[in-house]
């Protein structure tokens, strides 16, 4: 499993996102509340963001968050319109490398995934691989279901007009790979240019906690509230929802 | 690039193969002597070796070897009949990684490359990845040129029944897929459990550097020469030798 | 806060001390049962032993101990006849780096620390260099609390002409040194090159737990213990005790 | 040694610092045309910059520069008037870490060395301790002779009126602890949170290299010339200059 937040709105420091509020990033790295599997999301962390000139940037440690010391500079030093983040629990097997480590971007895509695929053998990565291009499967630079998954969205994009049937036809092809056995945990926040795209989904499993709250100048969401005072609304299990920052745009059923 | 060697012989403890050799992997590392690319092997290093039980057993290290200080316990601490190790060059592109890192091991054979193929575009991966069954792409868990050869070595070992002859067939897999503008330079060391397998091949470019030297209870092979007073032959460009601790067994044309 | 863990017996290979335990010192890392401070040991590690001709020897990692993709070779590769190993909960302030990284080596001396002082500020600090000669505090190459403690143990040995009598009077200066307001939790475990000692010890504080249990041919001292099935002993608060590979051999209070 | 470098004048993107010139600290990492000791500077590097609010703010990291993915995001989203970097060559025997790594931060300080203490033993160590107040001691938070320097500058900061100095002071305690045998190469840059200094200076051994350039509306300086068009004036040996984003200030001999 992972913890993973987005926001998107006026320009902030990233210290205001990622370290400032009560339930951060940082404090759902060690004391998560609400997490199906696994307790801690202490294998690497990264967070994504946008330059001035809007090109996608990341920053990535495969270190527990709280022992990264660059983190308060970076945190009172850079800022954007545009922040996604994702503290990683890995799952066993699956390695701890940077490539592994989230978000990932291609592109003017971003992409953060919180969930897995289980058991993720070579039977289901032989199924996915199936399903992509031999260009699209070059540019899996690790050996996480993450990955996998953000090639196969990658592969979907190149046939479906928009993000959110891309997602919907993604999902899709996984449901048609994954039998009973496999339980797919399938939460994804998603940027391409221009909205942010959050999914809570499953197959043969609960879906993983999800939460947006609608700013007076920002929208941002998280896999558990990041703030006390503000109000978080849970996403309806298996929906897709568009947002541009000044909140939701469209509601989708998966 | 990188610089490889391997040892097969009596039992020794790992300082006397990595450490104490004047012209050791440790000074490949910062003082090549012969590469063709690059100048420096300081993106990680990996040493495999056999368990009691002949398990092929792996240490790797993203740092650059010099400044592992965990090396000189384990130098002393470690012992084996047989030891491979590379300390790598990455090609720029191929990212710093664990995964990335050689050698490979992968059930009883280990495998480690010295050489690049160039370039190592998507279009050169995809057509790799032609070759390969899912099943075997799907083991592929970095981006390296390197674990792309291992994966073809493991796919032709399946329809070959002798390594020698799984190593004829990849490189003429190769030679299939790369035309003139891709330079691949291809020397292999290899092990199965019960041989040592090194070959000294490249297309389209001078081959790299390699040579053995046979002492008393044990054959050496190394990218340079690891020592000064030994004797240490040139391997034949184009060549492929099958080695077991006395020696030579059989030399084969690639 | 850390847990720590020693073996002195009969040789055997590193997995059987450090990884087959149910409750081993992996499992006592994410999810310890009898910590006073901190929920998590994810902040390093490391494993001392003695060498085939008895010299001390490290391996230490700053990552979780269960994201070592080395641990499962060398765990297999590795043998002795003595084994301290530590996972660390870093104190926040104290760096995570390999110097502060647990256990510490001097000549024939192998230390390692469960606990802290708190706070560990400068005052503190400045009042334990005090007690220190140049050339000694020359020997501190982090910012830990353990390396002070070590570095006072080290200065007691040259007054001292045992063991016992050197941690007695570091324990002595220590509290001349922390008024009521700092708590000192003081568990240490130390071989010196024959015996193994250990003590459980705090001020202004409860002592952290800390276990023994003595097997047919091996003593193992542990701050939880390891196994269901053998034998614990609980230290007595305030209580030293020397063991050779046969058991106890004396007990002192502190 | 090591390869510094630094930036004060119109606001900047770090890529525009640290990447672009053509003979980069990136190039001079692993291509230095004028190191007296050493051939390379892989060991970690480090930059400190002011974020808006004027707080000195750092990055490390103990990898090589070139391999360091973070750099490209971080060189175009990261902007300030003022820049030091310094590329690590670590002297063999003083770990490779973060606390090693520079630059160093202390309140409004930010201080880089390019040079060494040769033998830097624990006699040299003892007597430069001896120099300190356990408070400035209990700040040293690893073992390179740089951090003991800047230990060394912040205890003669508190006796002296002006930064020149504070530093003329230093490298005269430097003086009286080293005697023949003892080579210290000590080019240093400091900012106080006004002003840039400078100096290029050693004992018992020849000064290392050191530049600086005047545009428009900065002051660049660094140990071998970032680029080919612009003028790089060369520091008198045994020179202190202080700089502001106009030009020089004032010239001092040491």
């Amino acid at each position: 499993m992972c913890r993973l937040a987005a926001y998107l709105g006026t320009e902030i420091k990233l210290f205001r996102f990622l370290q400032e509020p009560e339930h951060s990033l940082i404090k759902q790295s060690w004391a998560p509340k609400e997490m199906q599997d696994g307790t801690l999301n202490a294998d690497g962390y990264g967070v994504a963001w946008l330059s001035d000139d809007n090109i996608p940037s990341l920053y990535k440690n495969v270190l527990p968050i709280w022992s990264d010391t660059n983190l308060d500079s970076l945190g009172r030093s850079l800022s954007s319109q545009l922040w996604l983040a994702n503290v990683r629990g890995a799952t066993p097997g699956q390695g701890i490398s940077e490539a592994n480590t989230q978000p990932f971007v291609k592109d003017e895509l971003i992409f953060t995934h919180n969930g897995c695929i289980k058991p993720f053998d070579k039977g289901i990565k032989a199924k996915l691989l199936n399903e992509l291009s031999n260009d699209i499967q070059a540019g899996i630079n690790g050996d996480s279901d993450s990955l996998y998954l953000f090639a196969l969205l990658q592969q979907h994009t190149l046939n479906q007009s928009t993000i959110p049937d891309a997602i919907i036809a993604m999902m899709s092809s996984i449901k048609s790979v994954c039998n009973k056995d496999v339980a797919a945990l399938l939460n994804l926040l998603i940027y391409d240019g221009e909205m942010l795209y959050a999914c809570r989904h499953a197959l043969n499993s609960a879906c993983p906690s999800l939460y947006y709250s609608i700013g007076s100048d920002n929208v941002r969401i998280a896999s558990e509230p990041l703030t006390i005072n503000d109000e978080w609304v849970t996403f309806s299990e298996h929906s897709l929802i568009s947002f541009n920052s000044s909140g939701v745009i469209e509601n989708y059923s998966l």
